[in-house]
């Protein structure tokens, strides 16, 4: 099965990003029963606020962190978005069997319309370009979160409408919702999310890892005092490190008293470290040897344009592109 | 100054295209004091009921016709839209900076909307594009009818507005409104055009072109009787390719009597035979030629596209394409 999934532009990553959707992608990647397609999403980071130049180095700085955390060239195809623009053409083609009904109902639309937030047209279409990805690659399984079904299903409607319109030719894609995704807690308790400012990020300086990890919100049960590592954010952040024996010794720690937050969240800092002591060298590694990375991101771009030209060409002639 | 003009992809040409914009655009060509940019627009035609693989024939046949009416690419620049790929991606760009509203207030959209037509995506954002074709190349004048001053507004307000967000690079394109533009009438009298299906056509068969001739409406006036040249569309249509001196013949035959309608007829038939005698021969010539055609095409694309893979590479520096 071909699996297509497309990342956020964005080095700044945290343990959310990490524990929900980056290490189930790499699992995948490595368990190698399907064909991973991997992009970065650079084209429709342009529908939201877009800072102009800064965006091209949110890119470099998401392509070193994404392979510091394992992505793979050799076991699947990642690429830069932009690197293979016959998707354009795709998405332009599509727009021209896109009833305007279909995305006026998209949610991510509606919801800014809903809030007064005047939309961009980029932001409007977005539906069509996401559609023009999955259906250049013929990709069979899009993992997606609830809130992305319905652009999943849009990918199919218009794969379906142009195979009946011009000829079979377009591969049906179908949503893969993620079960078993790994709820990590941000420093308030909150879900981990960048907009909420509660975030512990993989690759910040050891002195803002460590300022974060401060930052977890606890009770204030008095250091000699058993506490209780249920409703505990450090423990629910630091669990997701450990396996049953290394979460029963935390337990235990807690239930024994005689340790305050201080020593657990100096503890969760060196999980943190430890776990990620390796990506952290990666991704300092990448991030200073920029062409390196050029030739890496190259390779796969190369090998997503000879699908996407071939498959461009059949599509061309079946719509009428001179 | 730089102006550019999008020619529809068709090559069933009537007289009412003729004399209304071909005519102006080849003498404005051929007066060699501007530098002219032509472009069939493909990309825009699937806007519109797209047939698919007849559109790639339509757009041959245009790129014939044109060339026989007197496109000469040795005094401009002539491409098919799709030859470079560069305009979508300026088109991509341009979106994050387009306010929905920009596009909903525009007339092409709300008139389907108010018949109650479902309108596509690609109709819906087609003033983006059409913003692409004109800043890509930085054009500066741009022939329009009235009903097109609008979108070359809209293509002003983008350039302003990424100039102000990204930096100042994007020429502010200016509408050109044609004036004294030629008025010519159908066979019914009405508009020469063909949704009224009151065309003569230039490319048509030496037997086609009769029978349109024949169809022009006339009154009964009988055949020894004077008539009247004023209201006659048989007169009204002929003129256009009469000088004064023609023209005062012409009348005289009408005042004169003597002569019926089905003489006028006739006389038309041949005054649009000669005119377009050289055309049509030449049109003959590239549609059995098509590598020909592919070639002088090719040559126009190489132009386009160096020039916009120049201003291509400015234009994602600024927006942050990797």
């Amino acid at each position: 099965m071909r699996i297509l999934t497309g990342l956020q532009p964005s080095g700044k990553l945290h343990l959310g990003n990490y524990f929900a959707s980056i290490k189930p992608m790499v699992e995948l990647q490595n368990a190698g029963q399907n064909e991973m397609f991997i992009f970065i999403a650079n084209y429709h980071a342009m529908s939201s606020a877009n800072k102009g130049a800064e965006l091209q180095n949110s890119t470099f700085e998401a392509a070193c962190a994404f392979l510091a955390l394992g992505i793979d060239p050799a076991k699947c195809v990642f690429w830069v978005q932009s690197d293979v623009k016959e998707v354009l053409e795709l998405y332009w083609i599509l727009s021209g069997i896109t009833p305007m009904g279909l995305l006026e109902r998209a949610h991510a639309y509606k919801d800014k319309v809903a809030k007064g937030i005047e939309a961009n047209h980029a932001l409007f279409s977005y539906p069509v370009l996401m559609a023009a990805d999955i259906l250049l690659y013929d990709a069979k399984l899009i993992p997606v979160g609830k809130d992305q079904i319905q652009h999943v299903e849009i990918a199919r409607d218009l794969a379906l409408k142009f195979n009946n319109n011009f000829g079979e030719i377009l591969t049906l894609p179908e949503a893969k919702i993620a079960e078993n995704v790994a709820v990590v807690p941000g420093t308030d308790g909150a879900k981990m999310s960048k907009s909420y400012k509660n975030t512990i990020d993989i690759f910040s300086t050891d002195k803002q890892l460590k300022k974060q990890c401060n930052l977890v919100v606890t009770d204030s049960t008095p250091l000699e005092a058993p506490k209780k590592w249920q409703d505990c954010n450090i423990f629910n952040i630091a669990k997701l490190f450990l396996d049953e024996s290394g979460q029963a010794e935390l337990k235990a720690r807690y239930e024994r008293g005689g340790e305050g937050y201080g020593h657990f969240k100096a503890y969760l800092n060196e999980l943190v470290l430890d776990y990620f002591g390796g990506a952290r060298s990666k991704y300092e590694y990448f991030i200073t040897h920029k062409s390196e990375v050029r030739d890496i991101l190259d390779i796969g771009a190369k090998k997503a344009s000879e699908l996407a030209n071939a498959k461009m060409a059949k599509i061309r002639d079946l719509a009428g592109v001179f």
